[in-house]
């Protein structure tokens, strides 16, 4: 297991952050993903080689955030 | 037809928008329910005598926002 902190702008409520951890955990191979709204991060864990941190940007991205 | 504006707080962000609109439209002789972030506002068209504001009020609430 492998764990990764993306830095995320633009989440602002509860409906944010279970947008972003929705979309995390649809991923293959991701086993957590817990967004702190205050730190503006999302922690993911994830089996290595499942899941590459591009596809995790990505999604966080295709539901309107910025990692940055 | 009447229209009333209810001043929101708390709402941040297009989901937020959504969960007001969406609970406003479900309530009974609401015709038409629109959220603008930036004044804070929701502007309900409705059918007098099917719904009460203090029914507008209580969706809105429940929804985790204050009507202030």
């Amino acid at each position: 297991m492998a764990t990764v902190t993306l830095k995320v702008e633009g989440m602002s409520c509860n409906h944010c952050k279970e947008a972003v951890e929705g979309s995390l955990k649809k991923l293959p191979g991701v086993k957590s993903a817990v967004v702190d709204l205050d730190a503006k991060t999302a922690t993911v864990t994830y089996e290595e080689g499942a899941v590459s941190v591009d596809q995790m940007k990505k999604a966080v991205e295709d539901q309107g955030y910025d990692v940055v």
